[in-house]
């Protein structure tokens, strides 16, 4: 059955109906190429799973909008289940709000904005979700750097349908604690690696995070150990512990500062950073950034997650996220949509893409 | 080959090079059953893969000697080899230490003491180096009663040819901290488990064990993390993480008063007592033992490690460790032992048996 745009709500349920988990995205990568190629005014390449539109009407300058059509693993979650209350229609399931509910007003708004005042490059990409070397949209600018350019982006991610901007960096440290192995029934011939987190878990507990102004948003940074492991038997002195640190960090610092940052904060230990992606500053300070933002009508807010938006910053592509849904409920297994939200990021969206900028 | 008890060094070589980690003790049983069956001065009972052999000239009092046949895992280290240095012969490989130089001089006593002073068991039983649960020993107890009876017990194993009584208690227990999920991104949103680790590891860090005196014996405690685990993948702030200590409690202190004890020694977790064993006193104060350590001729430390003169301390049989071999060498893969260690065990013994209590 062909993907049918008259209906944002219907369209997002069809969509997220069509299980694409990530390494999984072929028959939606078909649908979505199949139902742009319909459209005389695009002119469609397809990469792997990801599918690439653009307008090319000679205008003076040009948008990206991109958006991801994997998801993380289904929890007894779809088929979508649509749900009727007094004042609002809420759809239930896998990846209505990460994110075929922004993917769905992003092929609404392709077939429908045949005459936009920029011209627009439409990106559908693969793997989101996965590993950042599989990423369907890295490899786009590796394989087709012609296609990913312009003169700002926006990310369909969701932020409940107002500008987040930018976005933090994120740095895993792995912070390994030695000692020296004994029977545990003469522990003073050994030296216990396990005891030795305490002093860094202490000052992991009391640690707070600073806050960064970037580009007039500010930036709430966060250090948190997400991953601890220590111990051989219960009757032996572990002569090892590893806690693994995760480090949030204001877009305004390279990957090397922050880097830096962590190691000095830790002692009696060998830290190594298992890896780093940089921020993304939120790039409102563009003539269409202030468009964007006076078009759609919403405040803007810093973005804490890391998202692609970090991958256009890399580029020198001024990009903001702005997208359907409540980011909490990304990834959740009661992961729901209320329609109000489409209806508000087309809105938003067409408005930026009609308007005079 | 049958076992040939009259060379001490040859004997221990030959019953280290029959394998027999724990589960496997048969051949080596086999042949020990052979050997004693032999010896008309003894009545000879096989359970599984344990052997008890008694004298029953109906002396005054009775003497348990015992010890394991069964060995951790070998590394590598079998067959056994002989090492000569100018002053000494060194027998290197699994078993020499814990405990088969020990029962080479049981199994040697056992023929030679035709005539003792006392009534002897011997008891060689299986299974020591796993579960609790499986221990031979344990087995004899619940199968046999009328067997496992004496006024004195002596465990043959390795102290060093010292005379180590009682034993430390040993308790496990597992300390779960709870706390609540978050993406990293936004930490503040939960409440870090991990973090949560940092004070009672702090405290463990700081702590000093200590030292009971007790029947004229000072037990060394200590109270060590053995185990850490936490964490769900690293962007999760953890909503949970375990801590699994191990406390070596002097034998005056019953399990419960240990148990109590840890307990109210930490705050914020959930503790549950995993498992625990108790100590045994020394049990120094019997005619018997007194006897036992003027004919050995040695000084008298504390055992820490929890042995199985536990055991014996349960049936309210007095009870000490008395073997050859560094205890710091069991389970070592270089587990090796001097050969005059050997003779001074078995002098030792022959003396305590021989003489007039």
């Amino acid at each position: 059955m062909a993907l049918d745009t008259s209906n944002l709500v219907e369209l997002t349920m069809a969509i997220c109906d069509i299980e694409s988990v990530s390494g999984n995205e072929s028959a939606l990568a078909d649908e979505v190429e199949k139902l742009l190629s319909q459209s005389k005014h695009l002119s469609v390449v397809r990469d792997g799973n990801a599918v690439v539109a653009s307008t090319n009407l000679g205008l003076g300058s040009r948008v990206v909008i991109a958006g991801h059509i994997d998801t993380v693993p289904i929890a007894n979650n779809l088929p979508t289940q649509l749900h009727h209350f007094e004042r609002e229609q809420v759809i239930v399931g896998r990846g209505t709000v990460d994110m075929k509910a922004g993917v769905a007003v992003m092929l609404k708004l392709a077939v429908e904005l045949v005459h936009p005042n920029v011209d627009i490059t439409w990106v559908f990409y693969d793997n989101e979700e996965v590993a950042s070397d599989l990423n369907g949209l890295g490899r786009l600018v590796r394989n087709r750097p012609d296609l990913i350019q312009g003169d700002f982006a926006v990310l369909c991610e969701p932020t409940g349908s107002i500008v987040e901007g930018g976005c933090n960096g994120t740095l895993r440290a792995e912070l390994v604690f030695s000692g020296k192995k004994a029977h545990s029934a003469r522990s003073w011939m050994g030296e216990n690696a396990i005891h030795k987190l305490g002093s860094a878990l202490e000052f992991l507990s009391n640690y707070e995070p600073q806050e960064v102004e970037v580009d007039g948003l500010v930036y709430k940074e966060s250090l948190s150990a997400v991953l601890v492991n220590g111990g051989i038997a219960t009757n032996v002195i572990p002569d090892l512990a590893t806690l693994t640190l995760n480090y949030r960090f204001a877009p305004s610092k390279s990957e090397q500062a922050a880097a830096e940052y962590v190691k000095s904060l830790f002692e009696e230990c060998e830290i190594s950073i298992v890896d780093s992606a940089p921020g993304a500053r939120p790039g409102l300070q563009s003539p269409e950034a202030k468009a964007f933002v006076a078009a759609v009508g919403t405040s803007v807010n810093p973005k804490y997650g890391w998202t692609d938006v970090a991958r256009f910053s890399e580029l020198g592509i001024p990009a903001v996220n702005y997208g359907p849904g409540d980011p909490n409920k990304a990834h959740a297994d009661d992961e729901s949509l209320p329609a109000s939200q489409i209806y508000a990021c087309e809105s938003g969206l067409r408005n930026f893409l009609t308007s005079n900028l």
